[in-house]
């Protein structure tokens, strides 16, 4: 699993598990060009935040690596990078990870191509591996919310598949399980792309950890069955105030879980919090294809001609938020103060 | 869009609009015995507590019709119609029908099976047509709730397909438009059977009603941008004390409603009301075949072996409904006051 995102320096090819096929068909997606990467993003061959990132900074060295050194190539290059980084809109570590390399690039001062180019793999990589262990440690961090015997209850895939590896908010549950508490999770289809039902019941199966899958709306029902202690989400953003954009659905989850009295748990690394970002009314919210939501699986499930939403992400407000588990911690309210100690601390 | 659910009484023949086939393909389910009739409410060739309620009472006519009257034809007929009366458990419309036949026999004394069948066939169609009446008259009700310009986002399908004819929910919606109201309708999918995306748009759509289609899971981000002014559903039955039981996600979007302000009304027409059962804790809840959430379109979409929950209705406590749209007007809270009263004037 750590390997839906892999690399080959050889080949100069970034090789990426197509999540538009799972669970039926485990299959190979190979990037050769920063188009090619730029293609897998937007049509959701890999996304999460955590994973965009990633995926983003393999494909700023890939656009290292596609060219020569004629006149004006940096400028060129810089253009490449920011299309990289408009990719998608509401996950901040797509920009977050181009601008690290930018950041890097600018440090570095006068470089040939293929210097930079080596600068590009070292730092994606290093990206890569950060990822998994800020995964891990926000994990730890995460788990000890959970009690033994809870059904956590997630929305969309906030596993190993939308990170490097390990997963945030699946993260948190891998690491109780580790820490041997019984735990069960209720997975959300969460329709249109069912990440849910496709990806988050995929990666725990595998995992041995007992979950479920509910339609999005069976949600009120189980909570006021008792059938979930917790919910546990992963973000796309955070913005400065604590507010978290995450997959759509999720801030009426939190809304159904304020009502249950259920706590309500964030967990994403801190390159998933924006503190250029005020508050959650700032958050860019992707409109995603129609044909998502009019045809599944290839079939036309609505009339021809009648028009769908299809907003990719919705804000969850501080104020529903019990904790904001990173890998600095699990942050509490208020989370303005928190998050900006929490972010002075790793500068 | 009356022509639905069809009876031809010189074949003796039931026939019905296949809607799990909608909007692709308008079929004909052709009903014979009165298996075939419980097989298409079982299957869902034919829903909606007020439709399910007249198909009842045709597959009434079917049993009345399908057999001699050797020793004992009245028990073997008794059984037929009780399990005609079990095929599906939430929707009190399905017994109302079946009773309400029971009780014509009962009341007409000895009868051969020719006239018990003529009487079955005379009292199907007047179910049929008053449920037609019912649906125009709460409809006109209904719609005094709506207000030029609003955009109601509606659940499930509580239609004309959903009913003898125009609707319940969607029959307060036609005839605020035939008042010459402005009303634009959002329907939620309504997974797993898709019931809003298939069904509501496509007959929306034919009666040139303006609907989008959003899944499930936007209605808190559509309500929280402005974008819903009302919301009105359908009901499969009604306690005396105005719980409404209604297609799973129902009680959701009544917590959302009621945490942005916006007026949320349950419409049916008195048949859906239980005065036997208390409240909503009394109403058995259909949990129905995994494969409905396992399979889209045919094709798998969660991994083998992996559970999933399949409620299909929810229950919205009295407390968040704010008015109950029937033909005998508008009911408003305290509901069982207002349910008994109702009751009394019809009888």
């Amino acid at each position: 699993m750590n390997e839906h995102i892999r690399f080959d320096r050889d080949a100069l090819e970034l090789h990426l598990l197509d999540q538009r096929l799972l669970p039926e068909e485990e299959a190979d997606f190979a990037c050769r060009t920063p188009g090619e990467v730029i293609t897998a993003l937007q049509t959701m061959v890999v996304r999460g935040a955590p994973a965009i990132g990633v995926t983003a900074a393999w494909g700023c060295a890939l656009a290292a690596a596609a060219g020569d050194e004629s006149e004006g190539w940096q400028e060129r290059l810089t253009a490449a990078l920011e299309d990289i980084a408009r990719a998608r809109p509401t996950a901040v570590n797509l920009r977050w990870a181009v601008d690290r390399l930018r950041a890097r690039w600018r440090a570095a001062g006068e470089l040939s191509r293929p210097a930079l180019l080596e600068l590009f793999l070292r730092e994606a990589q290093a990206m890569q591996d950060e990822d998994v262990a800020a995964c891990k440690t926000l994990g730890r961090f995460g788990a000890d919310c959970l009690e033994d015997g809870d059904t956590v209850l997630t929305h969309c895939n906030a596993g190993a598949l939308a990170t490097a590896g390990y997963g945030t908010a699946l993260g948190v549950i891998r690491a109780a399980v580790e820490q041997g508490k019984r735990i069960q999770v209720i997975a959300d289809e969460t329709r249109p792309f069912l990440q849910g039902a496709r990806l988050t019941a995929w990666e725990l199966q595998r995992d041995g950890i007992p979950v479920s899958v509910a339609c999005d709306n069976a949600c009120a029902l189980l909570m006021q069955k008792g059938l979930v202690q917790r919910v546990v989400v992963g973000a796309d953003r955070i913005a400065a105030n604590g507010d978290a954009a995450n997959k759509i659905g999720t801030f009426g989850v939190a809304l159904l879980a304020r009502h249950f009295g259920i706590p309500f748990y964030v967990a994403a690394p801190l390159s998933t919090i924006d503190p250029q970002t005020a508050d959650g009314a700032a958050i860019p919210i992707e409109e995603r294809p129609a044909g998502e939501v009019t045809h599944i699986s290839g079939r036309r499930v609505t009339p021809v001609d009648v028009p769908v939403y299809n907003f990719a992400f919705d804000v969850t407000p501080a104020a529903l938020i019990s904790g904001i588990v990173t890998e600095a911690g699990v942050l509490r309210p208020s989370y303005g103060p928190a998050i900006k100690a929490a972010l002075a601390e790793v500068l």
